[in-house]
């Protein structure tokens, strides 16, 4: 007889974004000639950068070559044109020097947090921020590294650091045991970031616990404020405690095209029960190589290009565009009495909802009065109640019309 | 302190194909000038067909452009232009009928064949053929689903069922209990292939049983002989007891695009610990939407293309280049007094090697010998030494070369 892996069953609900979408098919089925305007699921809306356009045709034709042909990408970790291109732009140019070696490509920052909890054990104790991205949690409950549902989002056996505006949406290092800790600066969903000086407590931490900080830096070319670090590795001490994950999703518009990469550092150790130290990178690397077989060719000669002068500027422009949307939302939503954070260093603004009205209840309004879809903050854990995350990916003409609507709907 | 998944380090040696390339350059660093050929790892030559190429441009051009950039693939279970091409021309066009609901996209069959036990308890006793694709294996180690190394390539819990030139690579199912049972035919790594009939024996087993038979199809495209079936879909009952895996790779040379599927048919059931029959599909779902993202939309539009009628006579022409190497190959070492099997309904040849000589042996001589890289065997389990797996998939100028040098060498 076949078992089902019931930790799944503990799962709450749907996953967030599916729930919004059956809420918003099932708005537009009612009321068929309304437009609707997304501000909820972080996707992007700008078409593909002129020179990543051209590296991806070249690569399409050089496919279409007996002599030009590839396969398989050795190993599956990724061309090591792309590898450089990342340790030179992305880690050599902030002053961080990161071997070829200790960069595995993949097809999403996405998959890569979902599958870094495979190669550690199933006692750890995780620790997540309070709202976190779902899929953090999630694959921990697949996992079986839970207990069962703790309350609204919440599972028993995992530490929650709730984020609020007291503590500027940046979470202390808790004061119980925890072995795994997701971070992600910029954060999604809140927007904030973290100084050098706070995540030096969280490194610190990590040392005097030995426990591993998985650090979400999907968003990182968002910001703009020059004191922010942009890799966790900035801070002294971080290689020994830390893994990276990096997205070409949201830095070069790669949703639909999947590519984004990990760094695991070589000083990275993990423990065997008997107190062995072990390498992580190479756990990890076997991983990679035997559940999965590299990203497209196509994508990653895309992703290569992104590194380019002419990738450089034209993806900032992109940038730019939404950050100039992330400025009006923030602008014209204070205008309309309401407190916003994030929107700065980020492309998402949190939005606290009006005293009294809860998150899906303000999700709903906006739905069915300004036909704008946004994002629950509950959806993100019980500490996200109260706040609604919006997105700056939009057109810059939706984003001012999606404005316009919602300032007549309150 | 972070505990590192221990199940890692039961592993046996590198993974089979790293452990040939290591053993390939350090040949060729010891022999510049040698001109190698291989023959060893499942990886195709011939270019992508035009018609693919063709849709992958147009794909390209769409991202180029806001008004056709296409993001997130919702949910990230596939582009409904791909499922229903897959449900009308891998299964109505064969007399069987699934709903595009039942397919799931994903980036390889390697991927889903690893992927796939997640969603099943860990006490699943699994059943593989011996030789076997090592991925099957692997991954139920790395999941903590056997025990210890139990002799050269095997582990404590898992069933092996020998495929051996007695029962012509076909295994009979098993007397003692199995849960999870992954087949493959056209066999990697035998060339072996199922008739409806032997099939059957399995799709009753998995009845009486309650098992689930994860059918791994992904060179079903290599099958000459009409009365072989191509999906386990076509033996009546099936649906209520097997998942079938497909691919891309090499049915349209798309190792380096990554694109396959899995079909999870509606009427399959796993069962919980109480004894509740629960529906596997949604489970299955559920996982591919949490720790996946999607394909990347070229390389779906590629994949859509292999069914156009350019698209399918030019793949059939590619295919047949590949099957014109196995019949020479196969032709060519018989002549040489060599026992041969495969080759006819799939692009793998499996050779008997000489009377006293080990897998690896050979491997060694004709690397040393002829510069051939081919796959030993035993690298596939214990049944598979005194074997040899050569593949297709070369081109074939190299085959012919390679096959009058292995006859120079012997």
């Amino acid at each position: 007889m076949t078992w089902i892996n019931e930790n799944f069953l503990k799962l709450q609900a749907g996953y967030l974004f599916p729930e919004i979408g059956r809420r918003r098919r099932a708005f537009q089925a009612a009321h068929p000639d309304a437009k609707m305007i997304s501000m909820g699921i972080g996707d992007v809306t700008q078409p593909i950068a002129p020179a990543i356009v051209e590296a991806m045709k070249r690569a399409v034709e050089e496919m279409s070559r007996a002599e030009t042909f590839r396969g398989y990408d050795d190993g599956g970790i990724g061309y090591e044109f792309l590898r450089e291109a990342i340790a030179d732009n992305d880690y050599r140019a902030r002053g961080v020097d990161i071997d070829i070696d200790e960069i595995v490509i993949s097809d999403g920052a996405k998959c890569d947090s979902g599958n870094m909890q495979e190669i550690f054990g199933l006692d750890n104790v995780v620790a997540v921020s309070d709202p976190v991205y779902p899929v953090y949690v999630d694959t921990n409950v697949m996992a079986g590294r839970t207990g069962g549902p703790a309350g609204p989002g919440r599972y028993e056996g995992i530490v929650y650091m709730p984020c609020t505006e007291q503590n500027q949406f940046v979470p202390e290092p808790p004061d119980e045991k925890a072995d795994l800790i997701y971070l992600c600066f910029p954060n999604n969903p809140t927007g904030g970031v973290a100084t050098k000086e706070q995540l030096k407590k969280w490194v610190d931490y990590a040392k005097e616990n030995k426990a591993i900080i998985l650090f979400d830096a999907a968003y990182e070319a968002y910001i703009s404020e020059p004191h922010i670090p942009h890799s966790i590795y900035e801070v002294e001490g971080a290689k020994e405690v830390a893994i990276e994950f990096r997205s070409y999703s949201k830095t070069a518009g790669f949703t639909g095209l999947r590519c984004a990469f990990t760094v695991v550092p070589k000083q990275l150790k993990g423990y065997t029960k008997a107190g062995e130290a072990v390498d992580v990178a190479p756990i990890w690397k076997r991983r990679h190589c035997t559940k999965f077989n590299g990203v497209s060719y196509i994508t990653q000669a895309g992703a290569a290009a992104v590194y380019t002068e002419a990738g450089k500027k034209q993806i900032r422009k992109t940038i730019d565009i939404y950050m100039a949307n992330a400025k009006l939302i923030r602008e014209k939503l204070s205008e309309m009495g309401y407190t916003v954070y994030g929107g700065v260093n980020a492309p998402y603004i949190w939005l606290k909802t009006p005293e009294g009205v809860g998150s899906w209840e303000f999700f709903d309004m906006l739905l069915n009065k300004a036909h704008v879809v946004s994002t629950p903050g509950a959806g993100f854990g019980s500490a996200g109640e109260g706040f609604l995350r919006l997105t700056a990916f939009g057109q810059p003409e939706n984003v001012k019309e999606a404005l316009g609507r919602i300032a007549d709907a309150v």
